[in-house]
């Protein structure tokens, strides 16, 4: 493809030679001759002189010895460009010979279903899903149209998975919920997690994600929520729009997370709280207590983020503050003595 | 079922009509007329006042304004009213024809198992247990009575379960520990990991869990105990009874749990140490030495609770502490120069 | 086998009765007359005298009223011990007739396919390598020689292992990395993760892990390195050559871990970091910034070892300390009006 018809296709002001041809994408380190690169993170920018890249998407501001690809957003042209240049190769419709698909189970059109796969009774697949091999759906899964079901992924009985769902590879939706009720002897009887999951639109769920079922009624993630690896999302939580929850985070059960919030890897929430719409919290952040909109939050327990930059930076200093407190006190003493001697 | 029926089988008493039909389980804010709801968590007492549920399972000091199940323990009781309402379907008895089942594997009575599940050689499945699709038991292992072993799952060889062992989707059991030995080159070398795990009766194993096979010996998580998602049992690590695992704790190796020790989401313990009967660790705790029986611990370093408690308040203040230090050294500073000088 | 053959075959120095018949391998505490056990940690050293072991392998300093192999290093003497006493089985070449094996797919020599794995188009899977049961490889992948890959494991399109790869059940190998662009109104647009994975000799991946494919490039695990359980290896990570990393660490995106590092359980790296040749990372440590090779860090965010377990002490009396400050501003205050009233 011309460097001009990807300009075009991106919506980017193009800057030099508009009949380079484009074949591929790579970083600006590596990037060769027929590929298009990007400056996303100022960091970087000292590669533009060095490039060998064909051309370069980068942001109002820059200057470069080769073609660009002019854009407010570089990050967001490079990524419909990877689309655009390295589109997905969708496997062919049909059912592989070795899935085991129960009859009463309902296909759209053009949907693939990969080798020894299992859809239970009563399923629902949507127009154009895929299913990867031994991909397992229980009885009365639903999942809408164009999602896409990486290998080893388990969707529990009744759970519901939205259009344009993504979910990698063994990742367990609708898993059992973790509720036991002590008896007197001091045993736990099992409370039988009878709820669902609600998947919404546009959702990504992350490798060796789990989303637990409700103990009662669903546990639901928001339209267009995105979801890395090794999450624990408790049941009863529920995940509002354009959230992202970085790997590992844990969610304790019943907890409300709001839209467009940020957790990032390892944060762990408790149950019961409600986090406020755009709340950040940063890596490793505990989260014992709910959390306004807006707020941008770190350490354990959660405090505000600048406040917790400060106690962390006199943290470091604790054993010099401490010798300063003790000599403060022996001058002090000293003095008191002194005075009382007079 | 009459909600005086319901209130016999759970050993509850009756206040108000029984003659009122319940055919569900719902939380109180979503309960409907058919429905039996449960109090709890005294801080969802404001909505007996407006429930629309046909009667709500209460402890006794309460009152409420519709036909109430009165408990000592209310969320056992609802546990229980679960259980009796919403009983889990058992898959049916046989095996699936895609099944892979060694010759040698011998089968108890009653025992379902799903598609494209393999049963190695010499495997022995106890009477009425259920392999969900795609469960994997390496050679050799034995899994008890009543079991349920959801898709995915896999068990390695001459691992075994007791009766009535329930786990979820994805869990691994029997996994080689992380042994291995460096050697002078400062390479490591793979110590094999020749032992095993039991699992006790009752014990429930969370989505995603990994259990490691011991070194030597065996790895053991006692009966009744209860593992979350996502939960990482180093090798050689035994765990009493009882004991509860909150999603994403990780334990290393050779480390001794006690019965009834509750610990919390993202809690990780150290290998080698002894953490007593009854402890209680708090979420994200970090433990790098063994905890006495008893004891609540938080932080990381894990001190007592109530101690960490304080010193996390004083941490958020770190930032005015230093100041007011260095404002006194001010002050006495200058009231030595001041002395001096008389 | 005679204890004098084991001594030759482990080049250990033997003491005491070479015609001791051995069997097999135990621990210190349970290991039988037929068995050989080991002495690496002193503190187990009471065990010399009543262990009823048939030998034992220690260092030169010990002495133990019972035949001895003597070794510089015991823990990797023994580990050889076992390798040689317990021979971990290997499967019988041949591929399962329920495996579902492209028919491009290149087989080495002696190859084991097990039942129900899923070997995809273009598959190049080296000699004497083994899968078991309901291992999934995409298209493309290609697995070296002598590879052990078990139980669920799944490989995403065109990754590479290399040759005595072992990866435990479960793992994820190539899953999309976490890369998303925001657009002007807030949805995030996928990023399609056009990279690989490559494995290279020698490494070990635990249950449950993931390591995600790049987005562009590779994501690369270097020689020997060994991954424990359920472990996060965000995209286009390069970690060097016998690196250590303990279960539930995680990596954020494009970081570069060195050699012979160190990160044990639970450990946080943040994204696009340095983390030098031979750093050592205690339990539960984040990491939000490069860190020098050699260094040995603790605590979030990250500070040196010794300076963080001398703040940790002092975290623990803060509220004495917060005490003996306002304490002593009581004293200067009374000091400083006794003296304006003089």
């Amino acid at each position: 493809m011309k460097l001009r018809e990807l300009a075009e296709r991106l919506g980017c002001e193009l800057r030099g030679d508009g009949g380079v041809e484009i074949e591929g994408v790579a970083g600006i380190e590596r990037a060769g001759p027929g590929e298009v690169t990007f400056l996303a993170n100022p960091r970087y920018a000292a590669h533009l002189a060095t490039t060998r890249a064909g051309a370069v998407i980068l942001a109002p501001g820059h200057e470069a010895p080769l073609p660009c690809l002019v854009s407010e957003n570089p990050y967001l042209a490079f990524t419909r460009a990877v689309a655009v240049l390295r589109p997905p190769a969708r496997p062919a419709p049909g059912v592989h010979a070795s899935a085991q698909v129960d009859p009463s189970a309902v296909l759209g059109a053009d949907v693939h279903v990969g080798a020894l796969a299992v859809v239970g009774r009563g399923v629902r697949l949507g127009a154009r899903s895929t299913l990867h091999p031994q991909v397992v759906l229980y009885e009365g899964v639903e999942v809408g149209e164009d999602c896409v079901l990486h290998s080893g992924v388990q969707v529990r009985e009744r759970c519901r998975l939205g259009n344009r769902v993504v979910v990698q590879n063994g990742a367990v939706i609708g898993g059992d919920g973790f509720g036991f009720a002590r008896d007197p002897e001091g045993r736990y009887q099992k409370f039988p997690q009878v709820g669902i999951v609600v998947i919404e639109d546009d959702v990504e769920i992350g490798a060796l994600t789990a989303v637990d079922r409700a103990a009662l009624g669903e546990t639901r993630i928001g339209r267009g929520t995105k979801l890395d690896n090794l999450v624990q999302v408790g049941h009863s939580v529920t995940i509002g729009e354009d959230s992202v929850l970085a790997g590992q985070v844990g969610i304790a059960g019943s907890t409300r997370i709001g839209s467009r919030v940020t957790l990032a890897g390892q944060v762990g929430v408790a149950g019961h709280l409600t986090i406020g719409d755009g709340v950040v919290a940063t890596a490793q952040t505990g989260i014992p207590g709910s959390v306004e909109r807006g707020s941008v939050v770190s350490g354990y327990p959660a405090i505000e983020n600048r406040a917790w930059l400060k106690s962390s930076a006199v943290f470091a200093k604790l054993p010099e503050l401490q010798k300063r407190l003790r000599e403060l006190e022996r001058k002090v003493e000293s003095l008191l003595e002194k005075l009382a001697a007079r």
